[in-house]
């Protein structure tokens, strides 16, 4: 079996720094790259893309709300056609970067509130999902299961992977239980650990309330951006090989 | 005879406006669009790129250093590969948003100091080129005949289009007359319309100390950010159709 | 009878203005200078300061949310204490720019957005104006009759300067008439000096319905960064010296 | 012997920092509060005041060039009135969020090449000073022994207070080693120790060349941006102790 780790790198900015993404990317199989935007700049971006190269992570685009101070993580009211140039705007950034190293931007995951403005409007996800074919027809696309966006890459005959956020609860309707409720981030090892090994081994996980569903993804998220991140990364991918499963980038997964 | 007639555009930013961008798309051939670093953003470029496809502009990248404040006049000294990355990634930003409304950005040309850094830099000036030329070797650049990027240009084997500033005074040399000195901004009309004139008939210009000097240019630069832009862009494009030249964009014309 | 004529001023940057504010600044009694957030930087706002000296205008600060792109119109979901830091910040950076030129800031009025989110927040209005009163007990708050500022103003001990739009349309409540809605910005010239007249000599106005209400005004604000700004100003000063009315700064009038 | 601490603080961003501020407050005696344009923003800012307050810290302005990319370290081209005019936006800003929290800002300390820039031109550092004892002649300005800064704040009659910096070698000139040259940062703890004592017993420093100087400071500058930062600080304030001086805010020391 194969299996996507990826985790959001390449964020900090200037002097600041989120994550030791030198190390994080010796860990991950594909990269979601910060493109400017809520957080990294074209210097931290040409350095990521020759890391990922170096290392043979997958390179992908993750696009966020023009909110630096905000992290990306505050809904401002764009209109889409804005959201749409805003996206298209930091992929090409990534892509033309990528291109001069000699390497393609492969995927594209959308960060915080840009994500979520997207996930809840089917409108919006079509236009962004015709934009994205359009500007490159073989992007994977890294959805939630079940998601507006994964209907919508589908309509644009986009490839898509789905996601599991290993350290995260979900609830029996396979959604992500909110962050700030009690038990939504999970941050026992342990459970962690068991989290991926039955993932792996059965394609379900336990709920936040007891039951258990399949999870039909074919990608690990890690956080980049917590204390001990790169450990727990450490933890996953050793619980990965520890199961015989392969670690392979986004391209050769996705459909 | 063909020629290009050439302007910044889309130097606005959010509310501000510098150029009725509108207006001039009707009279250029090619548009040099900001890309969000001194002027311009995302919904800019958008606008920008529809405006040049409905009035068959020729579309190029206007990268500049990333400092709005300054409009990318003040030189800031960033490092050789800073510069690299910050090019592409406004290059790459407009060719995405460029490739969603199924037209291809086709030049590129400098804006103020970044254009100065780079073309007092043989060393910084192959590096821009060779970028340029990896992420795609068909765009063409716009340079000063006989200046360092059009060197490197040629070496990196990227084609080239040479600039004559219609409303600027030169030197024996064939170099511009530095603003601020006198007589460096020609704002008469009548000696515009005479110099396009000799321009297009003999190729050769009339220098500040009286002399006559060939300009082996192929387009003529009319600036946006001035009072009475649009009315000298006017006045440049009927004198190049009352000679029986014929407009066209940069990609027809460049070698 | 004496009336403040206001404006919103120095909300260009860098290279970009929305207003020959040289121009304005011979017109009104007051200028709401811009603070660097919304619009304005630190070289501007120094520029207003001495033109608002040299021509005795009062000066106030006109703090907006930190979204130059969209121009502080767009609400952002800050919290309470993130705004009132906001507007500390923008405050005490243009008393210090006016300390340095030997006067002093007067007066506060809000921008657009930052505006709108205290207003109809009273908890976040008496927050704003403790922080207001503990800074400056004698500035001058510019208010809309009968809203949470004005209110909030008061239970603070702050003086506050009540504003009449003359360009706007108002309901039978006193409230503005939402932009966007039919006959909501009045563009006919004489409709605005008949709206000024009856207001300088009644005070009350017409409302959009036809009936007639009190408008408990001392100041009228134009706007700055409309088309015709300068002369619609020019037009409402002639029409308040034509009443025999004088002009003074907010600082005069407030109570 | 009373002798102050004090380090460079809330120099994040956002979701960004660069020094655990809650730690450093309690060690240091002043500390110079990053103002928003080359780190810093108006929360954090508010969020330092209350910190300092809580400490007794004595609160400094430490402004620097709009830079926030480079961090305010690489030199742009700023005319003199543009830096007056941004290093009063910083100040005032600062001290309305202050006086806000009910306590002053006391001091004020240039950042990096803000700093050098004006260090290096008296034309320019008079302009400052002279502005600054406008805004509040009781400001107490940290300088360099011997500097362009210090002569000017003389002239401008306003306090000073000389630092000195353990962590870094001085040549005979009592010169700062530029960073980059062997031997300019010291990092073995007990050379850092002993040089705290030496100064702090006899007022004297060896300098790198092994000669000794006198080292008339007030002040002891630590850095916070730089790994174990906090444990070097820590170190220094326990020998300041240990040699039976007492921690004193600027304030109370400048003259």
């Amino acid at each position: 079996m194969k299996i996507d780790l990826n985790s959001d790198m390449g964020e900090g900015f200037g002097p600041y720094r989120l994550c030791d993404d030198e190390a994080m990317m010796k860990i991950v199989s594909s990269a979601n790259i910060a493109c400017g935007f809520h957080g990294g700049d074209p210097d931290t971006m040409g350095r990521m893309v020759r890391l990922a190269k170096q290392n043979g992570v997958g390179i992908g685009a993750h696009p966020g709300l023009p909110d630096r101070l905000g992290f990306g993580r505050r809904e401002i009211p764009f209109q889409a056609d804005e959201l749409r140039q805003q996206m298209l705007y930091q992929l090409g950034a990534l892509m033309a970067i990528a291109k001069a190293e000699r390497v393609a931007v492969s995927h594209i995951s959308f960060h915080a509130a840009m994500g979520s403005m997207v996930n809840r409007d089917p409108v919006l996800s079509d236009l962004m999902m015709d934009a994205i074919a359009t500007v490159d027809a073989n992007l994977v696309v890294f959805v939630t299961s079940g998601s507006e966006i994964e209907r919508a890459a589908k309509r644009a005959s986009l490839k898509t992977l789905a996601l599991f956020l290993a350290d995260r609860a979900y609830d029996a309707g396979g959604r992500l239980v909110t962050r700030g409720l009690p038990g939504a981030v999970i941050k026992d090892e342990a459970a962690v650990r068991a989290r991926v090994r039955k993932f792996l081994l059965d394609g379900s996980i336990e709920t936040i309330d007891g039951g258990v569903i399949t999870m039909p993804a074919r990608s690990i998220l890690v956080h980049s951006d917590t204390p001990g991140a790169l450990e727990l990364a450490g933890i996953v991918r050793r619980e990965i090989e520890a199961t015989g499963a392969t670690l392979a980038p986004a391209a050769e997964l996705a459909d």
